[in-house]
């Protein structure tokens, strides 16, 4: 019989965050195909003598491209081998794991999916930055900031007139790239320039920054402060009530309300 | 000195979607306030001895009021009592959160947040249906169809406009009573209506169902199949892009595409 694959989400960073299911799953893997955001303290969890394959991708260094990552897993499955394939945050959150389980589901091989906190999620929580706020947002938007095109000609497109409207959390994903270009269309497409935007840098791992600004200062904050990727951007009123918690959430320039 | 407030996001209702952290903090508790969606099976993470305290409230029976939870953690934590302030989903995620944050710093109470697997991702996972998709939605919105406003005068307030939008998915939180409304709403302000529409009972628990259709067809198929509260509405062209796992997922009326 050929194997089942198992779609898991290795959240945001901080290996606690890994769910229950998710943890058990891992322990009793024989065969697990890991990411390039995946910690090492998530790889812990990997049962010891399971064996372990590398398809990760940076943004300009794939590794493996994506259909080769859904053959080798086809492969795999028809030589009768059940495996896991764990990703960053959440597989169903701009991880292609709807495209990992299209492909699969083409080949005939089975495939199961459990979520992981996505990487907003685990910003917000470890920042006190609410994602919602009854007062002040009502929805809540995740867009992500990756270069799309060819080599020569990449550029961000995203739904600037929604990005703008009021009333709502943003968080763009891999943003360190394109903030500067995020911030001023968001502000030409409407948006106040005194809107609150974080910076969270490394979230939920001892190293987290987080860089709290507005959306006409956060793009020079964030060269003075040189953040790097992995990095989240969050847009929006709701990042005015941020409520530090203990231990100070990596705070580098004060709650936007200071 | 004053005890610590721990928000905890108890996951979509499965137990074994707690994340390790969340886990860790309920076993070694002593005091937890919990809601009303919050499952016996993750209650049982409790440790044996510790009090639990239950504050839950449902649409229009609320057994105390938003102010009233923020005073009892305030008067509980200035005994000097840590406590776990237990909460369906992800606590920043319409859970209020940010709101109980604030109320606690205004009284001088330190608060930390674990977050949780939100019902969007609980239900995408336990269905097959992607919350992304590269070829048709990059962007995700969360939104409630809450029912907001006096009891004489409670409607459904959302950005029409914004959630009508091509190359994202919206999903709508507690949305049974608001699916005629928001489904007739989305087409009136532009949205095909032969885009895909899911409704999701009862997200990643032994008896769920997922019903598939369209924005056109989704309000009939909710009453022909009595669909009742809890349930997520999702909606956009990645809901035809669901693959159903192994198991069946408690389809009800066939995926989309079929």
């Amino acid at each position: 019989p050929w194997g089942l694959v198992t779609l898991v989400g290795a959240g945001p960073g901080d290996a606690e965050l890994l769910t229950l299911k998710a943890a058990r799953v891992l322990g009793s893997a024989e065969l697990v195909l890991y990411d390039h955001l995946v910690s090492d303290a998530v790889l812990a969890h990997i049962a010891p003598g399971a064996e372990r394959i590398y398809v990760g991708k940076q943004s300009r260094n794939h590794t493996l491209p994506q259909e080769g990552i859904i053959e080798l897993m086809v492969r795999l499955a028809r030589q009768g081998r059940s495996l896991v394939r764990l990703k960053g945050g959440d597989p169903f959150v701009f991880g292609r794991g709807g495209e990992e389980a299209e492909g699969l589901a083409a080949a005939g091989i089975a495939c199961e999916t459990i979520p992981g906190i996505s990487a907003a999620q685990g910003a917000a929580a470890a920042t006190g930055i609410p994602l919602t706020h009854r007062e002040t947002a009502g929805m809540l938007v995740y867009a992500t900031g990756h270069l799309q095109g060819a080599q020569e000609d990449r550029t961000v497109q995203l739904d600037w007139e929604a990005l703008a409207r009021p009333w709502q959390t943003v968080v763009i994903y891999m943003g360190v790239g394109t903030l500067p270009v995020v911030c001023e269309q968001l502000v030409a497409h409407g948006l106040p320039e005194t809107t609150p935007a974080a910076l969270v840098e490394r979230a939920t791992l001892p190293e987290q920054r987080c860089i709290v600004g507005t959306v006409a200062t956060l793009p020079s904050l964030g060269v003075r402060y040189g953040v790097k990727p992995p990095a989240l951007i969050m847009i929006g009123e709701a990042v005015g009530r941020q409520v530090v918690p203990p231990g100070g959430a990596g705070m580098v320039s004060g709650p936007a309300t200071a």
